[in-house]
C-alpha cells in the first residue's frame, strides 16, 4: 500500500458563530473569528488516498479522475464562497476547519465509487489548512 | 542605503463589485470574485523601508517601532475584517489588492513621522500578496 | 477523532557537546555542530493535538488556550535563548533536536491539565524542525 | 522511539509510457506525461528513520552517515538523469513516483546494514514529491 | 504605477549542450547539466506587469486576460515538453534559464497587443526559477 | 542585462550588544536579541549578479564559480559560527543583519576579480534573511 497526497487550494469567507450560544459567549469563544461581517482565508486541502499500484500503469490513483472528483464535489462548492451563507452543511454546523474537513470527507465518500472501482484506491484522510500555521486532519473512517 | 523588508499576515474577506457598473458587467469583470456573499484570503503584506544604518546600533529601523506602527495602523483595521463593510476607504473604492496596497501606503505615511524622525528610515513600498501566486507592489511615492 | 497541528517558531543557539566524551570524539561525532562558540537556528515546533470536536463550538481545541500554554511553557523558555546555558534540562542532556522535542513534550504534559479538562483534547506529538530540511517527531506517550 | 525525517532534492527527467500498452492507450492513461520526448521535475525525497536516541550523543541517527548513504545510493543514481534511459529499474517498470519511491526504499534497504548496526535506527518510509502539490509515501516494509 | 507579479508553474526537460563546442568542453562547462539523456525541472515563471489601476475596476490588469495569454503563448509551448527537441527557439540557442527567460519575454511581447490596448498595462519583466534556489530575471526592454 | 539570484543557507549565533552603550540602553534597544548568552538563526543569503549572457554558453555566470566563491568567502566564515566571537568584522560592529549584509558584500567584492574577468558578470546586491519574515538588501555599490 502506498499513500498518495495531493493538495488543492481555494479561497472562501466564513464567520464562527454558534447559534445556540449568546453573543457574549460567542465573542468569548471565537474572539476575532466572531466579528459580525466575517473574514476569509486561502484554504489548502490535502486529500490522501491509499492503494496498491496497478501493475501495468505503476500508479495508485489516476490523478485526472481524482482532480475531477475534488473539483466537482469540493472546489465547486467552496471556491470563492461564503461558507455560512452558501454551503448547506453550515446552516446547521459552525464552519470551523474541523467541520469543513468532515464535510469534505463526507462529500468525497458520497461520490467516490461513482469514480473509483471497489478494488481501487480508497480515501484515507483529508487535511484542511486554514493558514500555513494550522492543519486539521480528518480520517476517512471518522465519517460514515 | 539598505532596504529592509518585513512581512505581516492577516485574514480578511472582500467582494469585488464596482457600484458604477451593472450586475452583468460586474460578473463579467470580476468572475468568481463577484459572487454576492464575498470570499476571503490570507493576505501577506510586505513593508519595505530604506535607510542608512545607525552607526551605533547597526540598524536601519527599530523593528519594534515598525511592528507597532503596522499593527496599530494596518492590522488593527484589516485583521479578520470584511474589507467592504468595515474599512472606510472601501466604501468608495473596490477592495482590489491594488487599492488595498494604496490604502496601506496611505495609512503608513499618515502616521510615519509620529514614530520615525525626519532623518530616519523612509517607507519605500508596500506589497500585498492575496495568494502565494500574486503580488501587488505600490511604491510609497505613488501616494501623496 | 481529529488531529489538529499548530506551528510555532523561535530562534535559539546551542552547541552539541557530550560532556562524557573527549574533545576529539565530540568533534568526530558532531562535526561543525561542535564548534566551541555555538551556533543557532530558527526552530519550528509543530504541536499536534487529538480530540473530538465539541458539538456546540465545532472545535477540537481552543486555540487561544493552546497558544497560551505553548507560549508560557515553551517559547518563554526557549525564545532567543542559549539552550546549553539557559535551559535547565540541557545541563544534563545534549541539546539535540531529539532531546529538545522530548523536553517540549515533558513541559507540555506537565501543565496540560491545568489548562485542558480530562475529557478534553490530548497531546499527540511534538515535531521540531531545526532547519527546513529536518524534522524530529516525538510522540507524547514517549515521555511519562 | 523518535521519527527523524530528512529531505533531499534532485532534478531528473522521465516519460510515462507502459510498454505493454499501445500508443493510444498510453496517451489516454498518462496525458501530457506521455509526450514522446519526456519532461522533468525537481523531486524532493524525504527519508524517515525511527529509533531510540543514543544516551550519550542524544541522537537517533548520525546525519552524516545517512547523508552519505542517500547520496551514494539514491542521488548518484537519479541526479540530473533521464530515469527511463539511465536507471536499470525503469527498463522494466514505468518511472511513476510510486515506482520511484519503491526503488528508493529498495536501494536504501539493500545497503542499510553496511552503514547502520542491527540495533541502530531503522528505515521507516520514503516520500517522493514530484511537485509541491503531490507526495507519494512508501513504507519501508512494503519492499522486501 | 503599480507592479503586479503573477506566478505560473510548468515541468519540462532540457540538456545544456552548446553545438559549437566539443564534448569535453561541454562537460567542463555544464557539468551534470550536460549528461547525454537530459534531465528536468519544475519551473516557476513570474510575470511582472506595470500600470495604473483603472479608476472603475480598481485593477491594473485583467488577470483572466493575462492568464489566457501566458497559457496560450508560454505554457502551451513549454508544459511537459523537452525544450531542446520541441521548442523551435532552442534549436539555435542552448536552453539555459537565461535563454528561456528571453524566449518567454519575446513570446509575450509578440502577442501582448492582441490582448491589451496601447494605454493598458505593460510587461515589465519575466523571472524564471529553475529550482527554489535560483532565479533569472529578464527585463522586457532587453528584447526587441 | 539579466539578473541572476542564487540562494545559500547557513546557521549561526549572535548577540546584539553595542559596546559604546550601557547595559540598560542595550536592553531597551535590542530587547530579546540582547539576552546575554546569545541566540541564533538559519540565515538565507541571496546573491544577485548582473550580466550579459555569453553568446556560446547562454549563461550570465558560471554557477560553479559563484558557488566556489560564496562557499570559500562567506560560508566558510559564517557557517555554524558565533558571529560575535569568531568573525573579525564583528569585533568592531554589532552583528545585525544590516552589518552582516555589508560584510558579505565586502568579502565578495574583495575576491570577485580573482574569479570573474573584468568584462564578466558583476555583483549587484546581497540580501540577508534572518528569518522568513525579514530581508535586508545591500547594493554592491554601498561598499567600496
Amino acid at each position: 500500500m502506498i499513500r498518495v497526497t495531493r493538495k488543492y487550494r481555494f479561497s472562501a469567507s466564513h464567520r464562527l458563530h454558534a447559534p445556540q450560544l449568546g453573543d457574549a459567549e460567542n465573542r468569548a469563544l471565537y474572539g476575532k473569528c466572531n466579528y459580525p461581517f466575517g473574514h476569509g482565508h486561502n484554504y489548502e486541502i490535502a486529500v490522501s488516498v491509499r492503494g496498491v499500484p496497478d501493475s501495468r500503469s505503476g500508479r495508485v490513483v489516476d490523478i485526472d479522475l481524482l482532480d475531477g472528483l475534488v473539483r466537482g464535489q469540493l472546489l465547486a462548492a467552496f471556491e470563492h464562497r461564503n461558507l455560512n451563507e452558501e454551503v448547506e452543511a453550515f446552516r446547521a454546523a459552525v464552519p470551523t476547519s474541523e467541520n469543513l474537513g468532515r464535510e469534505a470527507v463526507r462529500l468525497l465518500k458520497q461520490s467516490w465509487h461513482s469514480v473509483f472501482p471497489p478494488d481501487g484506491p480508497c480515501l484515507e484522510a483529508v487535511a484542511i489548512a486554514e493558514t500555513p500555521r494550522n492543519a486539521f486532519e480528518v480520517s476517512a473512517d471518522e465519517i460514515q
